[in-house]
């Protein structure tokens, strides 16, 4: 039994005593800590790859920052690599693969990867997950599939994503094809994790704010569904479409039991379309710039206008490198000691 | 008189046979022809600077494409250049700034350009329009300040802008200081552009998106707003402020004549918003990497939405440059031979 459940039970709509907080990209380069343990691996993909290290900053801030969940330290593109399309990461550029797809060749070449393809992240939520000592939650993840297939397809990060757009319209059968192998591999993939310990998982739709609304639903909320459907009986799914700020409704009509909001979309507005669904965010990460007493009041504002049932507090995105970790911890202080 | 005046009809909300059709980036790589004229000078800025190149590709769509507006070819960052923060663009990369604002004394230290300082621009628009005959109208631009400011902080392209904002959360004063000193700047530079033969401004803020609501009302809508309320009474202004998807009814507040829409942007939703206004856009720029029949379907179902008054066809952002020329042609051709 968890001593600390609020995520639980605020993503399954229960009742809490107050909104669970943790932070999207906690495990990261915010924490000395992180940059520490970092610098024993030769690079990033090791280090992702290498389940002791993973483990250790996975926990790093629920001991140091008091957040309400871990979440586990990994890429959304291991799956790209599991499927037999390796990736680099490229040092303050992001990432490369050496190889990308374009034809139905390709697509025919890839493998619907299995929870066994990515057993070092098993490895790594089965060491966290003893290491937690059942003190909070422990959150899996992956990429929804348009985001696996946009930089599969495009090779690298990019502003546009054309390349990967083009594909859409010029090949979409092609695309359903490989959305569909990205699919199978990222339900294996999570059932895997829940099979390891992940008590919630989160689907991250990095790009969805590349596509139109039209495409949004054909070429990503149709996967993201079938995730949640085969996921949300095993345990709470939460999905975070970046941007898609139309997209909320019809995110709503998923089994998903939670919706990431980025901070560019207003909470009432959200709650109205999604009454059903519990809210996750939505601070601007630029905020922790910001001096305590404007971070407090700004924080305080979000919590009242969310309301304390159905809503994990978070960032509308991830932490950025250069925030000083002293106000990632006023933060979740500011969460944790409201007048709730 | 203007041979053509479609656009100036549609933006100021008069009747038109049909809807006028231009394409943001019209000047652009996406012509061979631009590509040829682009070689005879050394770099970027300084085929910026020579006005008989910018009037020869700012002329080029129209008579290659047959689009129903010229914009003058030139780069939104010649205004800090003009206030004394030079840039450079780096091939493939985008632009630069070899200093960068962090301080009150670098905000002291720009002055507010006056259209004299941006003389090769007006130059520019006096050959174009001597060029274009009278056959269509000449738009002029400018960044909006939010956008400007956002590159002299930061001093490049960025995804997230964070220095820029961190600025904004950190000396919101400063940064009104700034924001003063760009707006000014930018009055002055549109009214020499309306001197020098500019028919319809429109101010890019291609930065609005990362911004949330009410920080792009505070930093960037009202300084949009009071450039609007500069030129409006001599010609009508579109405000283009690409992902601010949640700002369409308050830009709708504004003096401006037109809203751009980008492609995630609904277009009932946004007639609803701005009754009021014209709205160009909002075709997704990587449509035109499809084939013919899909380009013909979607921009014909685009257009129906719309309808034939108070619209103006466009891309939802500017031309990519890997499109193909006789692409861009079809979407033309499809506007202007639609059963309107």
């Amino acid at each position: 039994m968890l001593k600390n459940d609020l995520l639980l039970r605020a993503a399954k709509g229960l009742e809490v005593e107050r909104a669970p907080v943790w932070l999207m990209r906690q495990a990261g380069r915010v924490l000395p800590e992180y940059r520490a343990t970092r610098s024993k691996a030769k690079n990033f993909v090791e280090f992702v790859k290498t389940p002791e290290l993973a483990a250790e900053v996975t926990v790093q801030p629920v001991t140091i920052l008091g957040v309400d969940a871990a979440i586990i330290f990994s890429d959304i593109l291991v799956i790209p690599e599991a499927m037999g399309l390796p990736y680099e990461m490229i040092e303050a550029k992001g990432p490369r693969f050496p190889n990308t797809i374009n034809s139905k060749t390709d697509i025919d070449k890839l493998k619907i990867a299995e929870a066994g393809d990515l057993d070092y992240v098993m490895q790594a939520l089965k060491l966290t997950k003893r290491e937690l000592n059942n003190s909070v939650p422990l959150i899996g993840f992956c990429g929804a599939p348009w985001t696996i297939l946009a930089y599969m397809v495009e090779g690298s990060g990019s502003k546009t994503f054309s390349k990967a757009k083009q594909f859409l319209y010029t090949q979409p059968e092609l695309a359903h094809q490989l959305l569909e192998k990205i699919t199978l591999s990222s339900i294996n993939y999570l059932k895997g994790q829940v099979a390891a310990g992940a008590d919630l998982l989160q689907i991250f739709d990095s790009w969805a704010g590349v596509l139109s609304e039209k495409m949004f639903y054909e070429f990503s909320l149709k996967y993201i569904s079938q995730i949640c459907d085969a996921l949300s009986p095993l345990v709470p799914v939460t999905v975070f479409a970046k941007d898609a700020h139309d997209g909320i409704e019809k995110i709503a009509q998923t089994t998903c039991s939670s919706i990431g909001l980025d901070w560019t979309i207003d909470p009432l507005t959200a709650r109205k379309q999604a009454e059903n669904k519990t809210l996750q965010g939505n601070a601007d990460p630029c905020l922790l710039y910001a001096d305590e007493k404007t971070i407090i009041a700004q924080t305080q504002t979000m919590l009242k206008t969310f309301g304390k049932q159905k809503y994990i507090c978070n960032l509308g995105h991830g932490l950025y490198p250069d925030i000083d970790k002293e106000k990632v911890k006023l933060f979740v202080d500011v969460v944790k000691g409201y007048g709730w």
